[in-house]
């Protein structure tokens, strides 16, 4: 169980995914003291690397040895810790023992939320299949059978699902737009850590904008840059303003 | 514009929805020293009043009055204040004269947040009628050309939907449980005030009792008795926990 | 109030709809004793009469008249009873007065079931009319201060959505097959008497042999005919099988 | 294939699934003369005996061996005969043999009714898996192909989702409510047999309750307990009313 | 009826909408020889033009003035012509000689797409109001019986609705992405004669970038500034590729 | 990757299923001089060959020859070659090497649309089985790490949908109607071919008489035989109209 610092747990299928959808996240509540872990399934070797194989007789222990490298330095830059599962991409395969050590993490690390992928997504196997992981973890770590521990305390943290590629074709619909203004540039650092995707640095950086500008219209309070998430779970509140 | 002290503004159809629906949250918000007004478009004098037609010669205005007295009486004893509109109900007709006065009290009141009915009932027309006057009134509000007025501040504030009396045939999905606790027994006494509607108060403790335990397995906190809302529009944060 | 006789009231907007649409129903609980009106807002007379209209000249009277002579011919071969409203068609337009002559029909009737249009169809506004008219008024006519009356029974019978045009553009999910066979060959007959749409003859024989085949397969019985609904309501059972 | 006797199955992830969400249509149809059988694929030993895990050392043998009987107990009670599979619990996994076996129980029972999980329960994902599970058995077991027997009459018996803990966050729609009056006594009975969930005596006590009064709400008769099911094929009527 | 030229018609609430959402739309089909007509319903005098309302003692024609000027304008650059209904707006309220006005537009213009509004908006009434008004048009115009002329032929144009501003909390689900790269410049032009929305320019422009890439993604062919827009009706095709 | 010669790919899971919901299409574009291919995953062994079953005695291994005989025959009348992979019906299981040899197809065909199943069906669980298998055979054919080929040219084709047996209960909705009407009389004469279903021929000739009628409807030309699809992803298009 978690000590008295909080903590943020991030499950994602590939190493872009955490720094384009939850960079933001990540880099706030570090900055805030929060230890936030982020829980890497796959390299993304195949499916994120179109650049690196263009390299004629490029191997897959190259390629992921690359992608690993370009995770951990955007993780440490973002103020994160990284474990990676090298469950493999484009298909990602998670197994029983990926299982039980997302569920250990989830007891070790006791953490106040949990991001992960849209639950749906017909342009990528893996972003369903690490949210139906996540969850799946998220779920028996409160079982109190599972390697039973009388001193453990049980809760679910709330899951908040982040933004896909294109929305839309998702049925992602956001609930919740976080104001990323003050990491801002910690995350576009993050960005151009990961060179094999340049094409997508513009392109994130115009969601980031757009969503802010969103968040402003629907708070009435300034936001330049914004990451939308979709909460999952009913939130309890104490008053409602 | 509303001055420094913090308002609320819930618009219904009847006067039995702001009791069965929304009073814990008037109680609540009201016990913390936030003004909180209730616009109530009808008395609820067809369709809520059974018992009253009941007895052979009753007249309209004579149930109309008994309702009205109820309502205020609910009101005060929950720590708002209320104003009706006579809209009729069963049907509710709506005017331009209501809508008009509908944005003043917008602007009087400089609102932080709307609690309003689901967005639709196939039980009962006049509660999506209510639901739809209160989003027109929200949004035109907002409209700077609209008895423009250089000095005011526009925003506009976030809508909870109460609970309706079957939500799954209203489409209608809670992701917010409002902790009703301290208030609860001034909720009860409240439902106690509506006498023509008795078979309901126990129904509606039901309902407060199984939201309260929803709230507790949500959020890992305790809670007794709850109000569930759907909150209509994203909501922008500046952390997630 | 109803007198021992059982009875079914189906409210459409034009002529054909009856016919195409529920004429199995209509004939079959007739022919088991029951009393079946149909409320009939429209003759149809704009929308669904492209063939009248071409004949140079004609005037809406003629085309009105003629519609309706189809219409009473239809219903008495049925073995209904049919009421018009003459509420125009595209667009169909309803008055309160409308409204209150449509309740009378439900405090006078006392249905055991209703009938009407889909909730939704991009093809045709005045279906969607039609069907938020009878919603209107079966939810008013059991409001107890409604032109009250201590003797009334009040009840509000389950409605039953018929098949549209084309059901996946409007959100038609049939939940119920009725088994027409029995009573077949009167509704072919009726389709006849419509002769300014003889293209839909084979078109709604098709699809009540299609809807027939669904039926058998769906309940492991025989059925060549069925028509298809969508019942709006739950419904409350003594058993399950 | 059955004989003359009616059947009917439950298919359930846990033992607390039948008695909460479908006890009352258990004892009902039993106390009608109907066997009812419960296939229960698992003893709910990790996620539903919180209370049993409290004890510092118990074994996991301990705990299924307790569960178990506690649920024959409750079968017996209810009057169903009861299977178990030992599928495990969070999480649930089924195997071809467990599928081989759930299809030979469609095949002996000939049910006229399935009872098993909503589609989706997004806190509990045993709930889904033995929803899946059953509608997969219910689908191999009418095809002429598996365990080919020419004696054998096929028919896929009509399926009833019951109810979830949060109905609205698994998209649970309602539209079948059972009149559970006459076995509400021993329902609650059933209740009292697992100890270690008492905290949800009083909590499924109201949903009957609820469920008891908008089934009245819907249908005009009177009920006082009721059982919310979610028929899932279009059902094949002679008649309307 | 149209003449050999094709011809399309847009119909939207306000003047910022025709620019930001369908500009390129128009542009591109102007570009190539359609006559391409702009159905603008009111000036958005009172919700779109909060710029103007900042100068004290402003009136109303000054603004409408102002607006219709602009609009104009855009519409010529765009190679429209455009024609104006003076609805009003926020709230926009359309009457039977607007209706009656835009069928004749529909029989004159004989178009070959119609483009408006998403049918649900919940930060705008004005918007589902005109799309409701444009289909009641769209409707209406193919019956026979409506100003009834043997000449005419009838037909009834595919719809495509243009992106809202904030798509998902519309239920816009794009399924065309049309490649507005060879007018592009026309339309960022276009944006700067909208002079009191200038804090929107950017935004667009970011729209148009990130729906260009999401274009290339779905067809493999390069695209850099692209539009959405959601089909409404099925499209009849001759062939798939 | 494939030559100059245009291509299309059909997944289905048995070989009825290319017959009945795309041999319109197939023959249509063989005859105009595409290369199509079909990938059957089944022989439809054990759930559409109720009829091959009632013979004592018959043996899985004829069934299958029968059927596959079948379905090679029907796949050459409609001008398409097949490839079976074997994987078993009710319940169809697809392998690692399945899915490895249907990303070998996709390199080789290159096709430009993709043809498939519904990715709902409460009757079938092997047609949402082979959907899902098809998709994700799509998404890894255009990862570049997937047996790199830096020669090799990257697109996702299209996907379209094919019409399940009940439509509304799979969420199908249709957004293309595909005119077969020249290719008619072949696919007729195939649905001959599969004499084990003979109770489906009128059954689908039905199908594609009313979705031909609706194409004409939606586009206001002439259709007789329809084949109904829904597109799965947005198309980018040059033009509207």
């Amino acid at each position: 169980m978690a000590n008295a610092q909080k903590t943020g747990l991030v499950i994602t299928a590939h190493p872009g995914d955490f720094v384009w959808r939850a960079g933001g996240a990540i880099a706030l509540h570090a900055k805030r003291g929060m230890r936030v872990k982020i829980l890497c399934l796959s390299y993304g070797e195949r499916g994120e690397s179109q650049f690196a194989w263009k390299k004629a007789g490029v191997r897959m222990e190259e390629v992921k040895a690359q992608r690993r490298e370009e995770a951990e330095a955007a993780a440490e830059l973002l103020g994160a810790e990284i474990e990676f599962m090298d469950a493999g991409d484009y298909p990602l395969r998670t197994t029983p023992e990926m299982l039980d050590r997302a569920i250990d993490i989830f007891h070790e690390l006791g953490p106040s939320f949990v991001l992960t992928h849209a639950l749906e997504d017909p342009y990528n196997v893996d972003h369903p299949e690490a949210a139906r992981f996540a969850q799946e973890a998220r779920i028996i770590a409160q079982a109190a059978g599972h390697k039973p521990d009388p001193e453990r305390a049980y809760a679910a943290p709330p899951v908040f699902l982040f933004e896909p590629h294109q929305p839309e074709q998702c049925d992602f619909k956001p609930n919740v737009i976080l104001n990323i203004d003050e990491v801002w540039e910690v995350k576009r650092r993050a960005f151009e850590i990961l060179a094999a995707q340049k094409h997508l640095w513009e392109y994130y950086t115009r969601v980031a904008l757009n969503r802010g500008m969103q968040g402003g219209r629907n708070s009435g309070k300034a936001m330049t840059y914004g990451e939308a998430y979709q909460r999952l779970f009913p939130e309890a509140l104490e008053a409602l303003a």
